[in-house]
């Protein structure tokens, strides 16, 4: 066993400091690098990703994740043992699955989401459908291949991405939202309230943005030291140890409340990784342990700290301070309601907090339609539109706004979506759990978000990846997954 | 001979891969990285560092380069044919020097830059010692290991860094510096002119100086989809290919003009990188030719260019537009006359472009008296400072600015410092050549400095590293190295 330990833990050693050294790529890429430079770029990475799969699928590697996990019995170690049960999973597809089918499918995505982005951009889904057709064969081949007594079907792809949640966990919650939250949000968009054109029409200077963000930083206690913030196209978080953790916002001139919202969202991605326990830094634990539990974090602190009156009332006169003609007569409710507003709308990454698990079931229910072979790959654009209409209440008129709009099912993510719904779910249970113990809106108007950070940090995020989620919603919360509080909580921010 | 040079194709494209990631480190720990995350980055590095220390020196590679280069007459390519060259040098010194007493020096030459640091701090050269003494010991060693029939002792250490050039040459560069610019030097600095208290004493906020350097970018031509402009503790250029060459400057809001001189210095070097034939790129011929030719551009486009009259007769309104209250009344010839003014001073990195290579000559008399063993390493402070009481007329009056000043030594680099003077040199060679071409002013005043980078890349950039720097003098400028058009320029540019 030694032995394997020792194998084991050179080859971890050797992995991730490639993965570092392509995590640093994909950073650069993403926030500064030439746009020359691509093509240079893309074929010094080829070569790392070689020699990347050259360690990664070594045989005595292999064999040692086998041996220790037939032996886990022997490993003192829990956390140790946790990793390699992860390892273990993770050989389970290149075991299970013929290789040459997993190689064309590794082709197949890698040319994917190209061929996607130009059907989008044509609003052209028959162009898309070949593709999107192979990639659902396979997924629905993956899912033979990798069942077990416990798991099957469209619930392996569930598992992948969050571990203990299957379509038992997921119609339950789902129906939840069908039943008490479709009725709601028809009743909630009905109205139309209007808010001052400083704040729908304001033009807002870059350059203070820049420094509202900045201030956030401080606000949120999120640690210069071990990350740091830049913009890109896109807002994302991106994270290789709890020592640099890093973020990106976008500054839109015409949109104050955008690259607030995105900078906040990110820094509950941020501060998760940051506070992990230091200790998994050099093994596979460190980092988020399900996209759920992921979201739930970036969710909470963006919707429940950083739309809350509590906040604002606190930070509201510095936004106006930066902007003092352009916010001039706008009060801190007003703006508290703004950035509270709902509408039925089309897109999903632009939905607001009360619609956006709306959009996600759609999804939900096609994509279990297309593994269970229910739906065929031809007829989603309708299904979709219909599912769009039944749950959002608006029907796209263009695919380009309907079926084409998420990049996801050409990476052949299937399975991935509900976690975003999951996250807005148990964030809502998380944050009824921590009102328990400290009095979240007294400690957000005493600016001391430090305590917050300290309770997450205590209950959720030192854990890293060496709890499941089901394992850390009972250790936050003290009971199972109850999508009750996401609703109660919507209804209740809501009905006002 | 096939198979040697798809071997050595294959190893060469695996190595240039293994450099991106270290550079693209490189690039991030200067620029960006968060402070707390140096040593998770470190730990990475050393595993990436030993993969690429494994692929360095594999023996089949070894044996490829070897057996290429005893049969260059069978490679028709001219430019392949240089490569192997330099490959062969390479190896020369693992082939011939003892593997023990090579690793030493590397472990020694880790540790000595930290050792060296603190002595500066402490101002105390007898800490640093024995360090220096070992570091000195094993480069006497090395050039005994390495002599050949032509090269031998100190000039083994000038050619490792500017291939060609030996005692020979740079004593008689030397000599004419003592003869001629000593002299001259010392009745230029006498003179004391005054200057506005708005240049010596103003305050020039960050975010101007950010403008006015990204302002010259546009004004260069420096190409922003194969570079960048950030900000480090001290300005540096990182190339690591044609599409990709990004510099740093620095801000100082008590010095309007230091940041917009390290930003053409950095553009100079970065032009050049950047107008290498792109054929280059994925070989190791890719970059300047030598770090004279390198210092040549930055120091041209830095003092030439930068310092001219006719550049700043378009651009001061420019900078006057940004800094109004600043510079109210200051005239572009104060300013010009300013940005021109020389003094005697005891630091390198702050010199003058009258004085620098006088501090040059200091580093080559004392390298090449420990070379050849004439001067002890412990009376290198008594030496340093009576040179530098000849050379430049001042004396320091601690090691710390003196022999202590320059990180080189420690870092096992002697040889190296009598580039910066050449570079001088050979930009005042270059200038004039060019001069017989195009009219350089009138292509200043018509804000067309394109036509300067055209010129340059025609005749120096484009060959990368394919040419040695004799072979680009002579293609640049028709003749031999001539140090009479460096001390022309000086004297004729001071005398004013």
């Amino acid at each position: 066993m030694e032995n394997y330990i020792k194998t084991y833990e050179a080859y971890r050693k050797k992995i991730k400091a490639y993965h570092y050294f392509g995590w640093l790529m994909s950073w650069d890429q993403e926030t500064e690098a030439p746009e020359a430079s691509i093509e240079y770029r893309t074929k010094q990475y080829q070569v790392m990703a070689e020699e990347m799969y050259k360690i990664e699928s070594a045989p005595e590697y292999l064999e040692a994740i086998d041996q220790l996990y037939h032996h886990l019995d022997q490993i003192q170690d829990v956390d140790f043992k946790t990793e390699i049960k992860h390892a273990y999973k993770g050989l389970r597809a290149i075991k299970l699955i013929p290789k040459d089918e997993l190689i064309a499918h590794q082709v197949l995505v890698s040319q994917a989401s190209h061929i996607w982005a130009k059907a989008k951009e044509e609003n052209n889904f028959e162009a898309f459908l070949p593709t999107l057709e192979k990639i659902v064969e396979f997924k629905r081949n993956y899912v033979k291949y990798l069942e077990t007594d416990e798991l099957k079907g469209y619930d392996i792809l569930l598992d992948d991405f969050e571990e203990g949640f299957t379509m038992k966990e997921y119609d339950a919650f789902f129906h939840k939202l069908r039943e008490d939250l479709v009725p709601f949000v028809k009743e909630v968009t009905a109205r139309k309230p209007k808010f001052s054109r400083k704040l729908t029409k304001g033009v807002f200077p870059r350059e203070q943005q820049i420094k509202f963000s900045e201030y956030l930083i401080d606000v949120f206690a999120y640690d210069r030291k071990r990350g740091l913030l830049k913009e890109s196209a896109h807002p994302f978080t991106s994270g290789v140890s709890s020592v640099d953790t890093r973020i990106t916002t976008h500054y839109y001139e015409n949109n104050v409340t955008s690259s607030i919202f995105s900078t906040i969202h990110e820094m509950g991605h941020a501060i998760y990784e940051i506070q992990n326990d230091p200790k998994y830094d050099d093994t596979f634990l460190h980092g988020g342990t399900s996209l759920g539990i992921h979201e739930s974090q970036s969710r909470m602190y963006e919707n429940m700290l950083g739309r809350s009156l509590s906040f604002w009332k606190v930070h509201y006169p510095k936004l106006v301070e930066l902007f003092p003609k352009e916010l001039k007569g706008v009060s801190v409710e007003e703006f508290h309601r703004y950035i509270n507003r709902s509408e039925r709308s089309l897109i999903r990454v632009e939905a607001d907090e009360l619609t956006y698990a709306l959009h996600v079931m759609v999804r939900y229910e096609l994509e279990k339609g297309l593994i269970t072979g229910k739906i065929k790959v031809k007829d989603l654009p309708k299904k979709w539109n219909r599912l769009m209409y039944e749950y959002v209440g608006v029907r796209p008129k263009t695919d380009k706004e309907g079926v084409l709009q998420d990049v996801h099912w050409s990476g052949g993510m299937l399975g991935y979506f509900p976690t975003y719904a999951l996250g807005s779910a148990y964030a809502a249970q998380i944050y009824n759990a921590m009102n328990k113990e400290i009095n979240v809106e007294q400690e957000l108007e005493n600016n001391n978000i430090k305590a917050i950070n300290a309770w997450v940090k205590e209950k959720i995020h030192k854990f890293a990846s060496s709890k499941s989620p089901k394992e850390l919603l009972l250790i936050a919360t003290q009971e199972p997954f109850n999508p009750q509080y996401y609703v109660d909580y919507l209804k209740h921010k809501f009905q006002e």
